[in-house]
């Protein structure tokens, strides 16, 4: 490693800040006049997925230095760090293993002495019996009915995950997981669940408890809304069901500590468990998943896996410049430390994808929203940009004004699958949807283009008012799925795992802690023991001050167009 | 106006860039130190609304300069013509007039000689047929079923606005609107349109097809879709129904060109007309909002429509330094344009704003990403900042790490009702719902302070390692409800949308039209023409060559292991 300590002293970023000093200035309409290989230079296949780069802001030679600082930052040595299981998550002290959780069964892997590889897939087999169970309908309330809803507690990456793949694999449902209708309550104001409880039977409600530390306030206060809930309705009309068979019947538990589960009351059968080496917000992959499995069958999300798996065989193994997570990981250093661009929109072209932006906000955000080095330095580089996105065609009704004609420079992901629909069986149906489709790429090929070109996109007859010009200039990158299959979405969530845990390594930040939320959670403890004593407040800053009052205020005042219900 | 046309020659902008010089290094906690009564000073309360601005990275001083400005840019001259329906949107030559949708029907509005709301209210004396005649189950389908599940058809403006109202609305449903599921489809893709096709009966299913231009192509290519799927599965069964029995009892249309509607087939009863003068982003409030007012019934729909109205009324009448839309924006400006900030986050602690941030990316973003002055000059100063969001205390879980420890400021717009759920019947659970409601408070409370203080929100006993340290001075504000209802609701929207408009006129841009998307649709239609084709390729940038061949490549192929389905 040259240059040791901060990156921003390394050779290779003094050079590449040398190099963006002549790049500013050029227009990415120029770098493609210059060369005519782009595409062939800056794309790359592997796992289902393509990765065209062509439209970042570099060229050859940006590229090569990106690699020497790469290697500089001894991004190969992390690699192998990361997926033999060594302590990379430094301030916890502990590994970062959700790439052990897609394993194939006969492979192994030694954490300090002890192969991993069998409890995981004692878990998935665990997880297995379970579905299979409320599929056949042999999962029984306390009442003798068949579970048919399935209620997800749980929120950040005991959400998110579940919810983006559920939603991007809906198509691939099979027949005998459609007894089983899956829901996810998240919010802690108790906005979704106050509306399953209204509308669903007790009788065949079950909820999974999904919360790594099985101390998350979100989802422990909406499991004791839903117990009560359970207990008010079964208990309470009087034919009988004891509290014990309903917890046993309607509850299960997913956590890193089981004596936190037995404690809520979670029957140990009901009980999967994983372990403090999955981070929240890369823990789809095991018991977190139990919703996937539950819409998608087991068989899926064993392929699910398999995908990911895939992208971890090319990350290890792929040299540095044929390597997907490694060049993506690349133009974004490039983009947010030498362009000086902030903000990053992720925009899939499929509806499917909905949720993908924000699950990628979470990843990127809470991994790399980071400012302190492994020694303990603040940095003064910038780390993870602003990530936001939506579905891209609807985006374009929506914020690519800002894209095309605002004042700031924003990085952007294409995401798109080649094939689809080409299954569906009605024939006119299929034709409509199929150029539906077609219809779609030809958005997402074509706000790529002009985004890059500006006004060169078109040829114009007529000289165009300046309101109505575009500057172009804007890098993007697009990524294309073979077909949106339970292995590509595996590759490309791994993809983008990868892709952050390299920009850590450049970086030389942990992606994954997350100490900025701790402080937040404890000092929102205080707060609400100051809102519901009224002691303490005079201690606060006057604005906490004023906002609390208006809450005592409006406690206090029944308002005269809403006359509190009758209960 | 002093320093005549561009903003930053001003000279309240050059007195607000010296200042900013001494501002910069001030951390917030200094600013709440220095002096005890910021939450008087900096919070307002009208409508059902309290704006707390206290937490922003500014003094009195700042405030004063900053209305100086907002004086220099002639923000009351320019509110009384966009209210008074002169010609502000100047690109397009015609007036924005959302604000007329929203007026009261004794009052009256000469635009161009003519009383524009004789027509408005005529217009919702429509929708209200229609509504009355669903919710009543006397719209029957062309076999004679009544229609029960309703498809809004509708992307941008005409899919947004009603989806996050109604989302937002949904405790307010009244009995009789129980009958009629409402549903969104807004994807060009078609993919929540082939889940609904997969679903539903086409006996008993209605189209809404919203679109202003009624040439919008996300939206026919979806109509399309449904179009046929209805005459197949109708038609074709052979119990010889008429195909315009069904384009007459099928599909409604909101548009402002009945030409276009008559041309596609909409029955002259089925169609709801707006006006040019409306903005696709701003047309919730009349014909675009029959989604509303089906879910939540007429009169929370004119409710919603009065709370706007009491903002309009206050936008106009209010003195500048006590005008919530203006101190919002001048919030805005300080933090763009002297602070550098370029992120924007929008962070609602109430499940049922779910789509709020969503709706203000489109409301802010496209009104004013824009870089070119009334007069075609290109700006040198930054307009709209990236905003992003979602719900509170589910960011709390993913992105809020970045705004407590990344390296980038950002500022937040805290969002949250203070009355919740004692309308709830069953006594156990309303205790545990307002339990929730308050510790959700708690939190939203706690973030913005941690964010204000950093580590000085906590008293320490001892001394934190790097990792767990937070710097704070992330300059936030919070809009308190009194409670969420339809009138608070049109408030807060309403608010926002004054806000972008003061903004805009500070920036000196047009808020109101949107010519950054208009090139991406030309483009597209060329390379969907292409992809079709074959023909043009070879004129194309190197990267959308690439591209295309490998979607060619994709259809030509046909995967081993996923053969094409029979049909």
């Amino acid at each position: 490693m040259s240059g040791d300590g901060r990156p921003d002293r390394r050779s290779s970023w003094q050079a590449l800040a040398s190099h963006a000093e002549s790049m500013r200035s050029v227009h990415l309409r120029d770098l493609f006049d210059d060369t005519g290989d782009r595409f062939a230079h800056f794309s790359r296949h592997t796992a289902g997925l393509t990765l065209d780069l062509s439209k970042q802001r570099w060229q050859p030679e940006t590229l090569s230095l990106l690699l020497d600082l790469a290697r500089d930052a001894d991004v190969p040595g992390a690699i192998g760090r990361l997926l033999n299981g060594e302590r990379v998550n430094l301030s916890e002290g502990r590994p970062a293993l959700h790439t052990a959780l897609r394993l194939p069964e006969q492979a192994s892997l030694l954490v300090e002495g002890e192969d991993v590889v069998p409890a995981v897939h004692r878990s998935l087999a665990r997880m297995e019996a379970m579905v299979d169970k409320l599929h056949a309908g042999q999962w029984r309330g306390a009442t003798g009915h068949a579970i048919q809803d399935v209620v997800n507690l749980g929120v950040g990456g005991s959400d998110l995950g579940p919810l983006m793949v559920t939603q991007a694999l809906a198509d691939y449902r099979p027949p005998e997981a459609e007894r089983i209708r899956v829901h996810f309550a998240s919010t802690m104001d108790g906005s979704q669940l106050a509306d399953y409880l209204a509308r669903f039977q007790p009788e065949t409600t079950l909820f999974v408890l999904s919360s790594k530390s099985f101390t998350t306030i979100d989802t422990l206060t909406n499991a004791r809304t839903a117990r009560d809930w359970l207990f008010s309705r079964l208990v309470g009309n009087g034919d009988g069901v004891k509290r014990d068979l309903i917890m046993r019947q309607h509850f299960i538990g997913v956590s890193a500590s089981p004596d936190k589960m037995n404690e809520w009351g979670i029957d140990p059968t009901n009980q999967l468990e994983f372990w403090e080496w999955v981070g929240g917000r890369y823990s789809l992959w095991g018991a977190i998943g139990l919703p996937i499995a539950l819409i998608t069958g087991m068989a899926n999300f064993r392929s699910l896996l398999a995908g990911a798996h895939a992208m971890d065989c090319h990350f290890r193994e792929a040299p540095l410049a044929d390597n997907l997570p490694v060049l993506l990981a690349l133009a974004g250093i490039w983009n947010v430390n030498f362009l000086d661009i902030r903000a990053h929109s992720i925009l899939p072209y499929d509806g499917r994808l909905a949720y993908f932006s924000s699950y990628l906000e979470q990843l990127e955000m809470e991994s790399n929203g980071k400012s302190v080095t492994h020694d303990g330095d603040v940095v003064n580089y910038s780390t993870c940009p602003v990530l936001w996105g939506q579905v891209g065609p609807n985006a374009q009704h929506a914020f690519y004004q800002l894209l095309h004609q605002g004042t700031q420079a924003v990085a952007c992901d294409f995401i798109a699958p080649l094939k689809r629909y080409d299954d569906v069986t009605d024939p006119a149906t299929r034709e409509h949807l199929i150029d539906q489709h077609r219809l779609t790429l030809a958005n997402c090929f074509a706000q790529s283009r002009v985004l890059m070109l500006g006004d060169d996109a078109i040829d114009d007859r007529v000289e165009r008012p300046s309101y109505k010009r575009y500057r172009g200039n804007q890098p993007s990158t697009t990524v294309l799925l073979d077909r949106l299959t339970p292995e590509t979405l595996g590759a490309l969530i791994a993809l983008y795992e990868h892709k952050v845990f390299v920009q850590a390594t450049i970086w030389d930040i942990n992606p994954f802690d997350q100490w900025g939320v701790e402080l937040g959670k404890q000092i929102a403890g205080d707060t609400e023991r100051v809102l519901v004593s009224g002691q303490g407040v005079e201690s606060m800053d006057d604005s906490s001050r004023g906002l609390i009052q208006a809450l005592w205020a409006a406690e206090s005042s029944v308002p005269a167009d809403e006359p509190k219900k009758e209960t």
